[in-house]
């Protein structure tokens, strides 16, 4: 029941989702995310190895007003949905329209696209909410020459970390430019891949144990579930790999050697996940076939109890019918001891269909 | 029935199919589209960024007249049946008599073919008709130097974005050159398979319910009708990724670096399309085991049914057919209280397996 | 029966196959096929843009006398299980010993390979004779410089559309050089591929259509048949899209380049063929399954009947047998209404089962 | 039984493979084989187009004597157990420590590798022995400038025939260099694979006949003992389609641009091979599909029976057992013609159960 | 039981794994073990051609002193839980931070990654130890000029062969430098897992007998714990062909010519391992699938029985439940021999039933 509430929740959005871009030009700034109606909320850090100001701009001037500034900005825009705002952003940083389209496309796959002066990257937020679903979320962030832009849909804790290192001059962040703070900020997201593998990982192990011991229909749903969120998962994740690779491999001197080092370290942990989704993929198909296994063994212990009771009763039962007979002549029926031979014989049959059902180890 | 029906009215046409074609010269222009008969209609729509003209001509030099003009033309030619008409056009506009066979062919797999003075396409386009069914149509496009060609069996939707984006003059194709419109016409081809996607996703999610709580065979036959839509749809989209990463790869000079950077973001579509279809058989697949799952589940509920009552029963009968014999002899028929005992002993015996079958778990 | 007594035919000539061949020098020439003893029959079919002439040549030396005239000529030699014969036609034209092994080789996969003097290839034509079953014969083929040899094992009637087109002038067959009419043999041959795919396809709807109905063992042991079958074309259509792509790719004059834009013509129709190829295998796998599904589904309906009939009617055999005890109280035996009221019971139990079963949704 | 016992033969022999060669320098010459205990037996056969000579050395000086002469020589070596020995042979001939390593080492897969004066080949013979089953004999063989050096663990017939070839000046091998031996040694080993493969399609094609009438769960592990045998064949089988184009790819002088041109049909001849391991790959996979429906189908059958048995007789039984209570008071057991109108009944209702049967097509 | 505690313990632990890390800077070091508070403990092996010295060194000084040395010296650190230990020893040989994070980092797949005046190498040790359970360590190494660093969780035995062979002067291991070192490290790693697969080879063939013999659901358990072994070994066997063969590749000069001679031996084992574990894989699934099928036989050989025993008593019940019939008038039951016709009707049927199913080769 609930999951059907929730199923049809989630439909009737995703049937808007592409009537509303339909036939719009390309470039056209649609947001396509959940969460509409919300402003958006500018939060600027801006630092370099001494100093460090956060501050929230009064309106989109004073965002401009501190790109000017010789340190590094981080420009962290959260509600993404007031598209009008997004365009201004957009024309300010002077940022080509099909990059603000894919900034509030909250559907678009990750990717990386070089332009002259900036680099731009969608990636996808996954993390483990209160009620110990994966939420998805889109990002977008945008490096220019002393400032990172990101634009996300809510508040998040993804960030947390490192925006935690840079005002406790932890590490060496406060020390780089700005194509490190957009390394770091994608070392974060790959970071919390683990976290949400684990999280699967222990939800594959728990089901393995259940699958085990009590194989209900509803537990080969969850294994369907679980195997759709892999698919999911994998969709989001797996192109992060390619994407680090050819940041990497980039000619653009927004991205330093110094901090290529560093990104072969996140291109080896999405190698890693990579390989970690392909393994839960694997696992997820096992604990169906052990879950079908299963079944047919229950299967076999039902049909076992049947076969056992009704091949060891019906023949006594017959035997039973057969001097319930009411024939005039039937010589054993008054035989003094007949009612007890009958037992034997009986008894006998028991003994013997027992000894060979022990022998065929069906019990 | 019904489908035995709609099967019967499809194979026949199939099956001419290529007995038509069969042993005439490559280059022969063969119709090979169910609705033949019907004329050609044409549609030229003119315009650069401050004239628009819309008008129907009369006949073939008419079409071929308006072609001097320096402003773009988009010439929609709606109905390919009629051969001798294509080789007209094809004549007066130059085209390889290759192109013209590609033209009318309508199970031509997706393509382009670059000649020296043309750029031309196959693409299907697909879409949801009323019925609900998904529409598989064959439409050709050749790009010319200020014109864009577009052959297509019936009068479309799928285009009317990009005609009221003319019309409107919205976005930036009023201001740009024909292969912009050429772009445009592809963007709106692939932006309607998200469509189609999305309306299989509507029936996977539906059969995913119903498998659920009902699995029939007619589930089962839907099911496996899902996954051959799939391949199907799989077979005419995956190629759109290649061919459009051979428009921005191309050195023809037909195809401006402009319109190239709105290319990619069509490449974009076409892998995020691909990466859906792989999921969606994923999913189809699941389905099916899904179904098994559940149908053996089922077998399961009814084996105990079975196995409860025949076990509880066959036993307690067995026991009334013993005191139902017709002994001379037999005691226990003739204590006072016999009868009770019975009833005891048969009760017990009840409580007994019902107390067993609940520690199987079986109640 | 006739499954058997077939398979035991084929047999032993695929046992002696490599007996034959074992140990033999590489190059030597060895017939592989089933219709020994055949002589060859050889056509020469001569034209140019004007002049068409045809003749049966009488021997050997005829045939290389005609090799001198300046027209196309087409040497069509059907029966090559005469070995001398071939090597007599192989030292005219200058074959290599490998090439001439190859030629009688009917178990030869498809290959084309280059020579300084000629291009050698080796096909599989497919086509359903009158006992509709799919017919693989061997050909090899020459292209020389104003000539093309051809080996076939049998008369065919896949080339007799290019024999008409050349005879009536029909398509630029005629006005083209030796590598048009090479090209046109092969796109003849991969033309037919599609008539037997079309075969195929209409053979899984059919069983399709039956699967779904009646689920016989003998309709499994067909599917079975089918996706051998798909297996086996598989393996000689596969390979065409590879050579025809290094045919266009040569840099060999024997191929002008005009032919080559009719040979990327047949590289997409190999294309498609493979991809229907893949789609067949992917239907016929599904077919097995829904011939599972369906399997299991007559199952649980047989379940449901015996499952049905035993719960109904054992408790109410108990319950008669619980009367048709002799002991020598039973008050109930004594009741006026006994009978009735025991009537009453098992009408009731009965009434209570059905209503059980109906909402069960087993009836 | 035997089963078991030929494993626990076997298992033994494996386990103390790579504990004889762990912790042993890279390079060392341990033998890995079954056959210890055997001296070498060495054969030299000298040949050029003219001369022809074949004897057995005394001792190793004899071999190297030989090396100097300008003839081919053909030097065998059957029996590698014998450590010393090969090590000695390998100082001679200059071989690397690693090659010699490689040319006792039994589970060596197959590879090429060049040096500066010497190519270095490890095959796997396979070949069927007279208890029908595939023997895989482990090959090493050397090129030199003009000898061929050929390790083998046993007497072989598989280089019967290019012996036979040589001794009889058959096809064109006396007139040769060493490289033209070196390849004929390898067609040979290709060609024998065909033999085998053939085997295997034999069995299988015989178990198709049994699965399909009679499924034993020994039939299952039958062919699940095919499948394995197909993934071993598979795997020693593979990589020599690479080999062999890598030889053709050499630049190394040794092999001459003559001997490329067989060697090019050798690969043919590999890439035929590996086609056909896949299709019997898919075939033993078929099989099983094959026997898992037929067993379902068996069980489909006992169900029936069950349920047209139970199905008709549980309730006549029923209607038996109402009769057959003693109430005081049963009006029908005092008709005259009670007990006929019962007979009616109950074959009334036989008839209608096997009406209803019939329509369900299940008798 | 043992199994949940078994997982219980393990997966608090790896619970704990990412959250320890999370928020963390990159090159932070962070150890991710599951030995933690060990001591670490270095051990310094010292040699060249003539001389040979081991120590253990006092503290961390001690160690660099020694690396002024002219030998090559191995320097072992067991135990890596230190953090400020092994930061010590990276300042000291001038390591990456990144270098020292991954030393420590036990989840960290194996990787080749070369620095200016370093190569740095992370594999997985795997072993079977004494409970016969499959280990995995994670080894870190460090080839410098004239000294490897070699970073353990454990003493092992994996290497015990190569300190052996530097002891005993056994091999060229004494004359060669800390490259060839660093290969026979790799080495003995890479020969370690042929032993690892081999006792899994062993455990696959064991279970290949039980599901013969005996299929119960502990032995489908069994199965999927072997696959998934099998996933796991994969995941960490997989990569080491791809860096052993950038080791070949690589032009740092730290990697000497005759060293990659071995290497290319070394990347053949890899190869082999990498087609064995495939192998493997197969043969597991395989195992399923004949635990499958011996189930369903198991089922198909319960429902003979008990339909052979309901077919025959059923209707023989039915015939005494007849005579059972309490009418006043039933002329069979006065027969004289009634009761005797009776039993031979029975037998008749009794025997006609065994033959019936004597045909159907249910018996």
């Amino acid at each position: 029941m609930a999951r059907r509430k929730r199923l049809g929740k989630i439909l009737p959005k995703k049937a808007s989702k592409f009537q509303k871009k339909m036939g719009k030009a390309p470039g056209t700034i649609t947001y396509m995310g959940r969460r509409e109606g919300g402003t958006s909320v500018v939060n600027i850090l801006e630092y370099n190895e001494n100093v460090l100001s956060e501050h929230i701009p009064g309106d989109i001037d004073a965002i401009v007003a501190h790109k000017e500034l010789p340190e590094i900005s981080w420009i962290d825009i959260v509600g993404i949905s007031d598209e009008d705002f997004i365009a201004k952003i957009g024309k300010r940083f002077g940022l080509n329209p099909l990059v603000l389209e894919d900034i509030v496309d909250t559907h678009q796959r990750p990717k990386i696209d070089e332009y002259e002066d900036y680099i731009f990257g969608v990636f996808k937020m996954l993390y483990i909410n209160n009620e110990q679903e994966i939420v998805y979320e889109h990002v977008a962030m945008v490096l220019l020459e002393s400032c990172v832009l990101v634009f996300q849909e809510m508040d998040d804790d993804v960030f947390k970390g490192v925006r935690h290192r840079i005002k406790n001059k932890s590490g060496r962040i406060r020390t780089r430019g700005a194509d490190y703070l957009f390394f770091a900020l994608i070392d974060a997201i790959v970071d919390n891949y683990f976290v949400v593998l684990e999280h699967l990982n222990h939800k594959i192990e728990e089901l393995e144990e259940v699958v085990y011991d009590n194989p209900t229909p509803e537990i080969a749903h969850e294994i369907q579930m679980i195997k759709k969120e892999v698919l999911r998962i994998r969709r989001w994740i797996f192109p992060v790999k390619e994407l680090v690779s050819r940041l990497i491999d980039t000619e653009n001197p927004l991205i330093t050697k110094d901090t290529k080092v560093f990104l072969r370290d996140a291109l080896d942990h999405s190698l890693e996940i990579n390989e970690s989704i392909q393994i839960y993929r694997e696992m997820s198909m096992s604990l169906m076939e052990m879950y079908m296994s299963n079944m047919s063994n229950k299967m076999n212990e039902v049909m076992k109890v049947l076969t056992i009771m009704a091949s060891i009763f019906i023949p006594l039962t017959f035997i039973a019918g057969i001097y319930g007979m009411n024939f005039d002549h039937m010589p054993e029926l008054h035989y003094e001891n007949g009612y007890y031979y009958v037992w034997g014989v009986m008894i006998a049959l028991f003994i013997g269909m027992m000894i060979y059902f022990k022998r065929k180890n069906w019990l």
